[in-house]
């Protein structure tokens, strides 16, 4: 009994948890595999495939340290102007995934990004703002910043 | 008849947007004014006035080029810190507010901010999600950038 307690707490804690978000079941599942296939895309070098992510309207927007980008050619067009080749995209992760699912058809992610290049390794953070559409979740907004580590 | 025509657009365009958009009645002028009493808190010197704007709950987060902050104690601690006196702190005005209600009790903000100091002036771009709490709108997500102007 002494060695059940912590499981049971551990359960019911659970059981309350995703109660009290709410989330339709396989939200939470379906953008993690989202930014997965984002992130195999990317590594595959397929800019394009990476871009399948995002909203495919001029309302997409995408904030960073160069101010705000609208649409989702003004993004695809960023990534590939930045991120020219194999060396300058690197090897891509995401970490620290947080992901809120607000309504079933709305969700907030921040998580962690890396790039490990033969010349630096630049990481930083980024929050997206996903909404549920007929295609399946994509993201319509992306705020990412690097961070220097000091 | 000439002259009606662009304002019955206008009009009929407005009745298509709230359609679309389903907002509550209320919600962006809610939103709207959490914002400007934010400003006018800073422009008085009342950070923790100003702070009233975000969730009072360890789960409150603040993004941007050093990392993620968790809990709003932190985000307090954070703008106490960078932000010591007046010359510091400046005169805060946001713009360009693009607010997109998700749902009735969660909201995207995206806008510019901008500080004007004696001895400069930044200015950059900011992401907010909002829920309705009982206690009414709060902000329980921060991503903000610094823009440089080249």
């Amino acid at each position: 009994m002494k060695r059940l307690f912590p499981r049971l707490v551990l359960a019911l804690g659970m059981v309350g948890a995703v109660g009290l978000c709410a989330s339709p079941p396989g939200a939470e599942a379906e953008i993690r595999k989202l930014l997965a296939d984002q992130v195999s895309a990317w590594n595959r070098g397929d800019v394009r495939g990476f871009m399948q992510g995002y909203w495919q309207s001029s309302q997409t927007t995408f904030s960073g340290a160069n101010g705000t980008l609208r649409g989702w050619q003004a993004v695809f067009d960023r990534y590939s102007r930045e991120y020219p080749n194999r060396q300058a995209r690197g090897a891509l992760a995401f970490s620290h995934l947080e992901i809120i699912v607000l309504t079933p058809d709305a969700a907030l992610v921040c998580g962690e990004w890396a790039l490990a290049r033969a010349s630096d390794h630049p990481s930083g953070v980024f929050t997206l703002v996903l909404r549920k559409l007929p295609e399946g979740w994509r993201i319509i907004h992306d705020h990412t910043s690097a961070v220097s580590r000091q």
